[in-house]
């Protein structure tokens, strides 16, 4: 149990975990000891009596801002200097997830995840505490919590013993540096579209080349921008 | 509450929602009727006995594939023909989700989301239903329900009333193509560190001038793609 790969949570909404990772995959893996999880209230470190975490922007604008000395404090409660865990945080303006830095968290110790809310956090705690910043993607969320979920979703189903070895996720998107071909299964017929022959024809070689075209098909049509690296990377 | 924007989930898991979505900014939108949800169970659709949803891949290969029948059922119940909502399967194969996106769908009636676990869905049911496929981003998940639920999260947030005033959405991350400027708050001093003076000079002007510069400069440094974007879309 002590090995195991260890992600806390700082958040404003512990209640929010595990939530979806206590179910299904995650969950089963959870409950077997593969993984642990801390959620932390970042209200439990607030210093007023009002447990305030938030105040106004400086210079104005709207929401509010998480206070530096009270993310600080609750950053150094659960990722002390020396945890060997990257720590992240959740944020528009990190640099967006990728499946490689997801496989390079798997391979770790374990990572300390921050959440944002409101308007997001004082930049000061940001570059003290040397966060890295991660985004999920080119949109906003209400705060980080919805992104954690899906990191971590992405993490454990590659930590050992968690997938079976029918699914070990060397097959899939990204991992070529292509989207994935695309999928058929019974029945042979559905409203009158057939599985593409090839697929049943038994020939092991033609299959592979057929899921190869279409892998490289589908990410020139859709993806460009991961096509255009895909071939960078090949020469 | 006829009205409300309406999202209808299927999954596997229906025990997963509202989950986040039932707590804070989105959970009191739910409760008060600012949003509707429905979350199906696609094992209720199966045809046969042991209640099937997924069968082997044609052509070989590790995991399971979701049947095309199966769902078709599922989504033909949640999502029957001149249903207004648009029909998302949450796949690495799609459209990356864009800030973009999220305001049309919040404009909208509403959204049907499928979420596929296994490898995926059959090819032949995403065509039959002339499924819009969006991804979350260039990484893989065990399934589709925590980016339905953070494609939800970035939606709900924008719907009418869900905000205060206060918190418009106008000024963030993505709005102007740009990423966020920074934000500080109380205390002045932290661990030595002050907050820029600019921002507490009272020259609304200059703090203006200031946040587009840290805007520029982060957008350039962290984001090259987005920042080529930006440009293009000035000229």
């Amino acid at each position: 149990m002590t090995g195991a790969w260890s992600a806390s949570v700082l958040t404003l909404f512990p209640e929010m975990f595990p939530g979806p990772l206590g179910v299904s995959l995650a969950g089963r893996a959870l409950e077997a000891g593969l993984w642990r999880l801390e959620a932390v209230d970042i209200r439990g470190f607030a210093r007023d009596k009002h447990r305030s975490v938030d105040d106004t922007p400086a210079g104005g604008g709207p929401g509010m801002v998480m206070r530096a000395d009270v993310v600080a404090a609750a950053v150094d409660a659960v990722h002390p200097q020396g945890d060997p865990r990257p720590l992240i945080y959740l944020s528009p303006r990190g640099r967006p997830l990728t499946q490689a830095r997801v496989r390079e968290l798997a391979a770790g110790p374990g990572v300390a995840l921050l959440c944002g809310r409101f308007e997001g956090l004082d930049q000061r705690v940001i570059e003290a505490r040397q966060m890295e910043e991660i985004s999920l993607g080119d949109f906003v969320l209400s705060g980080g919590e919805p992104a954690a979920l899906a990191l971590l979703d992405a993490v454990i189903r590659l930590l050992p013993g968690v997938m079976g070895k029918e699914a070990s996720g060397e097959d899939e998107s990204f991992e070529s540096g292509l989207l994935e071909y695309p999928h058929y299964t019974r029945p042979q017929s559905f409203e009158d579209r057939e599985i593409p022959p090839v697929l049943t024809s038994g020939d092991h070689a033609k299959v592979k080349a057929w899921r190869r075209e279409r892998a490289e098909e589908t990410t020139r049509q859709r993806r460009p921008d991961l096509w255009e690296k895909f071939l960078k990377g090949r020469t």
